[in-house]
């Protein structure tokens, strides 16, 4: 009868293992096409569309969606995925990168979920699934308080150890810039070249556009832009992109 | 006994179930920064930063992943992944589009892996893990044997539908060409208004120039392109993208 239990334990175990993970799993959606497809694949194809850059402009994650973003943004896969995207910038630097260390080689990084992780602020927001409070995202920033991208942390010194010039263009806006240079400096950033914020002049300006104007000053004053890490599409398409710019996924929200 | 052996023959099978699904689950891989990870972690990984473009130029799927690869490549997620590409060209048509039906409106598309799927040759060949045999891949196509990527045809019908001019632009070479629009009609592909392949005189462009000075050309015959439908960066990046280009997943290979 012990053994008995034992086994009938052990099979329910495995049982709620595989019903757990079978929720996500549960071939209950369609297609368009008839395709029967799981909620996990729903917003597997959501995630990857918005990496694509085939979605854009949305202003949450979709309702059912955002359990599934969470985990991923908050899990080892957004890691690796994001490591891995470090490991190809530094791949290109040690192959395709004539540094001429004269001062005027540089590289421009974005801040929020590049150098500093705004996820904390959107897992109590939903998930991404909360239409965006501007006022309680820009009260977080001011707290000061965002924890540093490890991985993020360790690529921008080494661009420093190459004597690369680091320039930072966030589209935070001015009066937050004395709460983001604490922050920065207070999870291990320091030693860059310049920091590039919103002030009011470029308020109805896309990012877009924003970051590309910067980019083209920068340009015209003979800095050359070997690379950009972003996590947003805009922080990385339009002028003067430079010869290589790197994204970073981030499905949470999106900037545009 | 008897219910002793239904229950352990019952904890066995859920137990096989955990591991076979488990070997790409072991976390027995490290990144750089001590992350551990899994095989399906890591191969994961490579995928979604070959479709941010972070990884470019890369030759060959690395071996290790050609399983996982090829398996995602024939299954659901990725059909569901394309017909969401799919979704949001129709989305995007809907709603942004203000199309004059002057014989003037435009829509690309490219042929490998957006019309007609290769897939079926690559799986042939290693699933990407080998390096690319182009004779071989050109005899494959010469037959004109490829089949209709099923949800673009129904895309490519419902452009036509709408009014818009079809331009097909493929980096197949121009001695294919008898070939190619065999096996587009068989496929079921009809109705386009001009097919470019690459002539002699563009043998030494690469890909994303060759597109590049094909849509210059359409542009300053005024045509308006609306959108790209392509499954390579080097379609859709470039010179007059049109107003939208949208990219399907395909990590079999690059074309750069």
């Amino acid at each position: 009868m012990a053994k008995f239990s034992v086994l009938f334990v052990a099979t329910m175990c495995l049982a709620s293992l595989l019903v757990a993970s079978a929720d996500w799993n549960i071939l209950n959606q369609k297609t368009k096409s008839g395709l029967k497809i799981s909620l996990r694949n729903y917003c597997e194809s959501w995630r990857i569309n918005v990496e694509l850059n085939n979605i854009r402009e949305f202003s949450v994650v979709p309702s059912e969606c955002t359990d599934y973003i969470g985990k991923y943004m908050s899990g080892t896969q957004f890691k690796a995925d994001s490591e891995a995207t470090i490991e190809e910038c530094t791949l290109y630097l040690n192959t395709h990168c004539d540094i001429k260390k004269d001062g005027k080689d540089a590289w421009i990084f974005d801040i929020d979920d590049t150098l500093l992780s705004t996820v904390p602020f959107y897992k109590k927001h939903g998930n991404g699934g909360e239409k965006l409070n501007a006022t309680d995202l820009e009260g977080w920033m001011a707290q000061g308080k965002a924890t540093a991208i490890d991985y993020s942390l360790n690529f921008f010194n080494d661009i420093k150890r190459r004597g690369m010039q680091i320039i930072l263009i966030s589209s935070r806006k001015e009066y937050l810039r004395d709460a983001t240079i604490d922050n920065l400096v207070d999870a291990g950033f320091h030693g860059w070249k310049s920091l590039y914020l919103r002030g009011p002049e470029d308020e109805c300006k896309k990012v877009e556009e924003f970051k590309g104007d910067v980019r083209k000053e920068l340009v015209k004053n003979g800095y050359r832009i070997w690379g950009i890490l972003g996590d947003q599409w805009s922080s990385i398409k339009g002028v003067e992109t430079g010869r290589r710019p790197f994204k970073l996924p981030n499905s949470l929200y999106y900037v545009s």
